[in-house]
């Protein structure tokens, strides 16, 4: 991406080992984010460019000489967020905080190279680049989209006896709808107004969906859970006014659990939006990996199906044209499939 | 209060039982609350001015036809929140959010009426108001201030193992020391820069203080902390700068629980400061009735003496210059004995 607006497709050197905890991956199959689509909407233009793309399943290619748990061959799950697997903060279970951490990128392209390979990384026993599509699109969505929505919800305390309501229809959204749904929340409202997107949410849980937004849609949800408003708050727009509507709508004690990427920097949180209620916020970037195992065994066991928010596929050369996809909103979700 | 900085004290007429769930209090210890000094530095001149003080221990003088748990001549303690014990949220304990609630005020008189009286004041068994001092200036405590600190802590999720860090050596910040020494803190660190204050923060169990403010009092606790930032951050200040030391020094995956009155609306909380940490921030008026019986036990006890923050006491006279004192820092906590 050269900036907004400016994704190319462009012939690269290939990635090579650098460092002994280094691998590099085949990317088998990446996708696009909606988090992708902030930079699409405002880098500044950039000469060099940057590569894109920090969710990918593939083929490990080339390992460093110091990593352990992954093998040529091996068909891995990449999370987007990078980390060496022995700090602190890795061994506390957020390697999004790693002391020597940085971000996937490249999952846009035929191959990439992994930093921290072992604490990262994960394989997927007995699976190969010839399974099933769709099993393939729920591995690829444990990169990120779907372990996103997993993160909300565990840190929003989505369970039984809870109202859940979920911000945002994007494939975070309806992740955090199946999450919620599957640590048995009582009720999950899906507050989004695609009705392919919140169809597909209800099928992952949602007992109730708000089409209205802003003043008239915290009407509707006060109005749905009795004046009361929702003990549990998953934010997976990152935009102010969906910040707005979420001190809206949390009930006094609750949570705002946010995953979307904040776009804004200094939100209302005085007395009357945040304080006055003893609400809580809490959330950030996902700690993937903490969650990938079991996520893993949940894909392969066909518990859950998560994949089903790709609705269009591109290959390389159509990237950018999968970007546009998005941006118009005629893509939920767009897997890219390099070869 | 007619409007900043002017306090005046006036002859009223008494307060009567007006609601059958109405008590009429008089006043045996009131005081000045930290955030009295809000209004007391930008209250807008008012022709018929406010009732103040939300802080009282007293005497019950009469009750109306449905209260049920006090009569005549209980001493009580009576929290700053009004609620009526009933609705939903006070049933959940969070009575600050009752529907039917309001704030207590008059405790700086020599008589209040209290709404509510069976959903807010807790009578205090065995004690009149010829008690010792020490044991009156403690129970006034449990009104607002020192259960405020607790508030914060119990929401900082304050325990063994845990680095705790204070912000704010007033009355509330050195309730949320002791709290958190109570809880079992590991290691207690107090920023403030009275050294009166901190000395007696010392004693209810901070084992470090930075007197640095802003980037050196954040670089001060980072390096305490071997460059990892506090599990817990209790908040008790509610100015903005506070609150920006607040995000500097919590570690990721860690908890501002804040408890002084924000004074500002739009906190900076995007990627660097908040969600990129995972930090949670949580907090807001401490439902003092839920803690309320638990902490007369502990004071009665002699386990915990919070009213050691008093340092300066007035007769209803001298409330003015009560304020004055408190706004120049000559006095941490003035106590109010009105006759």
């Amino acid at each position: 991406m050269f900036g907004a607006g400016d994704v190319r497709v462009l012939e690269v050197p290939d990635p090579v080992v650098e460092a002994p905890t280094d691998a590099i991956i085949r990317v088998v199959r990446g996708c696009i984010c909606g988090s992708d689509l902030h930079p699409f909407h405002s880098k500044p233009v950039s000469e060099h460019g940057q590569h894109m793309g920090h969710e990918a399943i593939g083929v490990v290619e080339d390992v460093g000489a110091s990593v352990a748990t992954l093998t040529r061959g091996d068909f891995v799950v990449v999370p987007f967020g990078v980390g060496d697997g022995t700090c602190v903060f890795c061994r506390e279970g957020l390697p999004t905080s790693c002391l020597h951490g940085t971000w996937l990128n490249g999952g846009q392209g035929e191959a990439l190279r992994l930093q921290w390979a072992d604490g990262t990384a994960v394989k997927v026993p007995g699976v190969t680049e010839d399974a099933e599509e769709s099993l393939l699109a729920s591995l690829l969505t444990l990169s990120d989209v779907y372990l996103t929505g997993w993160h909300a919800a565990v840190r929003g305390g989505a369970g039984p006896g809870k109202t859940v309501t979920v911000i945002g229809d994007g494939a975070v959204g309806l992740g955090a709808v199946l999450s919620a749904h599957e640590m048995g929340a009582e009720r999950i409202i899906l507050m989004g107004r695609h009705t392919a997107r919140t169809d597909l949410g209800r099928e992952f849980g949602a007992t109730d969906v708000v089409a209205e937004r802003a003043e008239e849609g915290i009407a509707r949800v006060l109005e749905l859970t009795g004046g009361e408003g929702s003990h549990v708050v998953l934010e997976a727009v990152g935009h102010a006014p969906a910040y707005e509507q979420a001190y809206g709508i949390v009930r006094p004690g609750g949570v705002i659990s946010r995953v979307g990427v904040p776009q804004f920097d200094s939100p209302p949180a005085g007395f009357g939006r945040l304080f006055g209620k003893n609400a809580t916020v809490t959330g950030g970037p996902a700690p993937v990996r903490t969650y990938l195992e079991a996520a893993i065994q949940r894909v392969l066991s066909g518990a859950i199906n998560p994949g089903r928010v790709f609705d269009m596929t591109v290959g390389i050369d159509d990237v950018p044209s999968g970007y546009v996809a998005m941006d118009e909103r005629r893509a939920l979700k767009v897997m890219v499939k390099p070869r």
